[in-house]
């Protein structure tokens, strides 16, 4: 298309809210007019779905669970009263104890204050949280926000060494819904041990967001610790973000929640309009159908270009591969569907894979992210009659339209600034995507059976490791192979999974385990010393 | 396969270096045993060509140039006096002025010495020190490292808000190859005019890392930086992190330079071997080649399960994705080549996306990297004769068996410990397979020529936007469209781009513009003001 049908095709499909200061431009993606009337059917179905979850239908089937995260900005919505009122006495709980940290009212016996907030969590309990903290930082003047979200000893070592300090004046912040991931519980195991070698108390630097119930929640109560927050089996890790779990950090950190919360439920609003093209979420959801054929043919890109947003893809990439990344529909047939997300900002990102994108294989499409106000205050110039914002821009605009030129595809969001509004519409606009899409395949998006096995298998090997390690110990001294382990084992075919899990053992001293070198790794000797 | 046939392939295939505590597993890549004869004419071909490379050839053609980061930790290799001479005097250069500057024989005016080093770069000049400094920080007590690699003026006004502070202890860096990178010179005039704001001398506290004759490099000799340091033209931006562009920013923040260098050099050693199944870089290439058919045609998910190199999948993003997404091969024919890289780190990715990698698309294959070494000293227990360290691990062979059973593919990188020397030869791995694999496809993997029509089409939105902004005020007071201002310009294709960059431009108080709304955005009219 020259330039002048493509101005046409933009204002024909630009979808856009004027008050919530947000737009959507799909005029790049080359789909043809007839893709709205061909999805008007299944779209209409989708709407029917997500008006079922919004009325509290058990939308997600297998675990037998209600999906309410619209529920948690608009509590008028959900389903009863018991409900209302959980979300309502959580958000005003939320703010009295934030107030009362932020105030000094609660503060640390050895410190004047607590000034840092360090949460532990992982996946959904911890990439919402970071984005919402690493967008809007600043906004306000809380507590500094920081996250442990492994399992990984020298990563607690960094962490923890930097607020060797201040652990004082450190909150920390547990969130687990189940309360039994373990990366989360050995993370919090090992921060607790910093706190008692310090000579301060973990409890009473201490805040639980949990399940009511969970092994986290009765550690909590039992050593009472500050304050315990609610997360409910209606609301799934990946859109917990308007529940306790994003609000109790963004509040410390000094975020605006209730602009969070207003800017994701004006966007609900909006995403309801069953008129695709003035819903941008609908229109999200067709173009994803459009690019992928439905069956996630082409990984989304997703381009911010704006710092502050450095995280949004990877919280996207959590969003959206969790949710649609599954084997089976929903009548049970194999379908291995998906949507792959990668992308970390503009204009970065443009010198490091844009050459990919421009030449190589095009099994993708772009989502730019434009953010229209550079900064707050006014910018110098660089060259004649331009900023550092204008070249910004500048970038995102000629990348788009050098993608163009080769036949590669790219939507934009725009928004007007960056702020705990529009954040929360953005992240709204996205849940709502995501649920009208696993809709149109027939997907649902709110279990996660493929991550258990991995879990389970992990299991299994601390279980051998441990018998593996008692072995070695009743025969001290004595140097076996990994075969000659799992032979003395009576299972042969661990000796695979023995030599992995004694190579590390023996490269640690922490089960004095020590590894006389074959001719070849595979060929170790391993003895208990 | 069963547990006992993987582990017959498991020993069969391994590829190890004990003296570089370097392996590579492959086992769970299901390829036919006779791959290695069906790639072994291509095989020699692309040896030949590395030879030919190490040797001074011009292997990227199109810019006629040299491709000599292999030479950059071994200088006898380099193909003349000359260079051989510049790579020694460069690493001494560095050693000498970092000495000087860590022991405050340099030392700012205004303070009692330089702590922080603030790196400004982007794309090449970024991402390998990033990763360097993040690796292996704490390592020594050099400087504190932090990255200035954007144009978005949020992003500058935050990190240099956090330096406000601090900024006569500030030493700036400037990275930029050509010399002529607009997001670096951005961030550089912004960030000389808050030094100039602090009445600090910018020149004072800045050192340039550029090629020779750059406009960079004028500037900096004209106002007697502390410093200069080369890029050399036959050094690539996504190859130069052992070059001075790496080393500047590595030595500052107390990084065992040398041990880099010396671990790069020894897998350079090991990674020359003809034999593939001794050659993990060429393990490595042939592992590529099969996963996509040599057409890219699965996606490299890279899973480090170690918190420090968080951001290695990132810069693999860049040295793969830049160097193999071609449109054309060497003799001119349209293939689209490329190989799509994401990926963050374990376990914390397994709660993000791993549900879609074992349910969903199996489109990709898994790169796993394994750390034995858990920390420095001892390890509480977070249960019966299990770490944190035991569980990281665990994670990583569990979701590497979850993924298998499901036919998803994976290889595992193990490394004793992750330290200077083990960093400098996975960068080395890297990059050699990446050459490799290139001779297989048949590809230049040393230039870029998809990202300039990017920065050519962004040079002309800002040229129009001069024009724009000069018409507005000529008309001062008179509101126009965006369609009226273009057919002004007599240049009416151009209306689309006039309103986006008005819309930006009146986002912003920089050049006066005002905004007043439509009926839609598309319909807004902006005046000069």
């Amino acid at each position: 298309m020259n330039a002048s049908e493509l101005w046409d095709r933009y204002r024909r499909y630009l979808v856009y809210d004027e008050s919530l200061g947000l737009r959507l431009d799909v005029s790049r993606m080359m789909f043809a007019d007839d893709l709205f009337d061909r999805l008007a059917e299944p779209m209409e179905r989708a709407f029917d779905a997500m008006d079922a979850i919004e009325a509290g239908a058990v939308a997600n089937t297998d675990e037998g669970r209600r999906v309410g995260h619209y529920w948690l900005r608009d509590s008028s919505l959900a389903p009863d009263d018991d409900t209302r009122q959980a979300i309502g006495d959580t958000i005003a709980a939320v703010r009295m104890f934030v107030g009362k940290i932020r105030s000094g009212e609660i503060k640390p016996k050895q410190a004047d204050g607590f000034y840092i907030a360090l949460v532990v969590g992982i996946g959904g309990s911890a990439l919402g949280p970071r984005l919402v903290a690493d967008a809007l930082e600043g906004d306000g003047a809380g507590l500094v926000p920081v996250f442990l979200d492994n399992t990984d000893p020298e990563g607690i070592d960094r962490l923890l060494g930097d607020l060797e300090e201040s652990i004082s004046e450190t909150l920390t912040i547990v969130i687990s819904k189940s309360g039994g991931t373990k990366e989360t519980r050995n993370a919090m195991l090992e921060v607790a041990a910093r706190y008692k070698g310090a000579g301060l108390s973990f409890a009473k630097h201490a805040v639980a967001v949990t399940g009511e119930g969970s092994a986290l929640h009765r550690q909590a109560t039992k050593e009472a610790w500050l304050a315990t927050f609610p997360m409910w089996d209606w609301v799934g890790g990946r859109t917990s973000v308007t529940s306790a779990v994003g609000l109790v950090p963004a509040a410390l950190a000094g975020v605006d929640v209730e602009g969070l919360l207003d800017g994701a439920r004006a966007c609900d609003r909006l995403t309801r309009n069953r008129v695709v093209r003035e819903n941008p979420a609908a229109m999200l959801a067709a173009m994803w159908h459009y690019a992928g054929n439905g069956r996630g043919e082409r990984a989304m890109v997703v381009l911010p270009y704006c710092d502050r947003l450095a995280l949004f893809g990877r919280y996207l990439q959590q969003l959206v591969m969790e949710s649609l990344g599954k084997r089976c529909d929903r009548a049970g047939n194999v379908v291995h569907q998906g949507l792959t997300v990668y992308g970390n900002k503009g204009s970065t990102d443009q010198h490091a894979y844009v050459q990919q994108l421009r030449d190589g294989k095009n099994d993708f499409f772009v989502t730019f992210v434009e953010v229209l106000r550079d900064r707050v205050g006014a910018s110098m110039m660089v060259e004649a009659d331009v900023t550092t914002g204008d070249y910004l821009d500048g970038f995102l605009h000629g990348t788009r339209a050098a993608l163009y030129e080769q036949g590669r595809e790219s939507m934009t969001i725009t928004i007007n600034e960056l702020n705990a509004r529009t954040l929360g519409a953005l992240i709204a606009l996205f849940e709502r995507a995501v649920g009208l899409y696993a809709e149109l395949i027939n997907v649902n998006a709110y279990h996660q059976p493929g991550v258990e096995a991995g879990k389970t298998a992990a299991g299994d090997i601390l279980d051998l490791q441990r018998s593996a390690l008692a072995h070695l110990r009743e025969n001290r001294g004595t140097e076996l192979t990994a075969d000659e382990i799992a032979a003395a084992l009576g299972a042969p075919d661990a000796a695979e999974r023995i030599h992995h899990l004694l190579e590390h053992a023996s490269a640690n001293e922490d089960h004095g385990i020590r590894r006389t070198a074959g001719d070849a790794p595979y060929r170790a000797r391993y003895a208990a010393s």
